[in-house]
């Protein structure tokens, strides 16, 4: 951020009177500008003993699996927002959305709201978004080729779940991975 | 917004290719400035059987009684972000922290995230956005005097899983009230 959005004076770096974190001010209209996290919504789309996944078409992760998800818009609930990119994902229509978990991605100011869903019928198939829609099992899902960390670690606590017969709301956190050995 | 960020040339809403809602682009250098939901972080404290209020000391509905509760910031957690509200609002630690809710209000693009957590000692004082900071008990709540309807609803929530001896993870909508009857 350079510049004021309202009136186009530069801005500057510092901490407000009252506040104890450096803000983007305005140097002319003295305007703060706050930056928060943004919230991705996503579920997890169940068919059967099956689960919904899409391959990116687009960047980052080109060509690896994700569950359908993406950033909520203003004016939507969370739930609205996690059927909303199944069907511009996958185009397929969810519903009995349940709360899976929320992940906290502290380092990139990202919270995923999970959820797991029925889709209402049998159909779905690549959103512009996607390559690619699959229905999978368990056995089938591509681990080594999921996009995110967050992906792999809420699909895993969701079958953990369904293998006890007892569906918990999660809360966890999703660090850094560290480099890898050089 | 008036004015790109980035370039301080004058911006348009349209929708972006590729795009289905309007976005903030600016006519100079293209960039599309989205807008996204904030995450209020909330906190109910107990000590014992009581919980911890806080009258406001700044508007909207100054003078009026909530729970320690703010804008979420960039880095931290959700959890790590109502501890920090806590501390900044009640001068109050607090530990244990589990989820209680979440709670979309659309009309104001917020999602309400709610923990209940313990009182680390019962130590507290009035931070700089409250007026006075109270222990009370279930009877003494003032309802007719909280400042926010999701304060309302996450507080009947929380006191009947306590009166029922299981605590839940809630999810709700909170609309607009109707027009008092004129």
């Amino acid at each position: 951020m350079k510049y004021c959005s309202h009136c186009a004076q530069p801005v500057a770096l510092k901490v407000p009177a009252g506040d104890s974190l450096p803000r983007f001010v305005c140097d002319g209209c003295g305007r703060i500008h706050y930056q928060n996290p943004k919230i991705v919504a996503g579920c997890i789309a169940c068919w059967g003993e099956r689960i919904l996944l899409c391959r990116r078409a687009i960047q980052p992760r080109h060509g690896l699996w994700t569950v359908p998800a993406g950033f909520m818009e203003n004016g939507e609930t969370v739930a609205q927002a996690a059927a909303r990119e199944t069907i511009e994902e996958a185009c397929a229509e969810v519903e009995e959305l349940r709360l899976h978990g929320l992940f906290n991605i502290p380092h990139i100011s990202q919270v995923y709201i999970m959820f797991h869903a029925h889709l209402a019928a049998p159909r779905f198939s690549a959103g512009a978004e996607s390559l690619e829609v699959r229905l999978v099992t368990e056995e089938e899902v591509p681990w080594d080729a999921l996009a995110f960390p967050v992906v792999r670690r809420s699909l895993r606590l969701f079958f953990s779940d369904r293998a006890r017969g007892r569906y918990e709301t999660h809360m966890l956190d999703i660090l850094p991975s560290p480099m890898p050995p050089s």
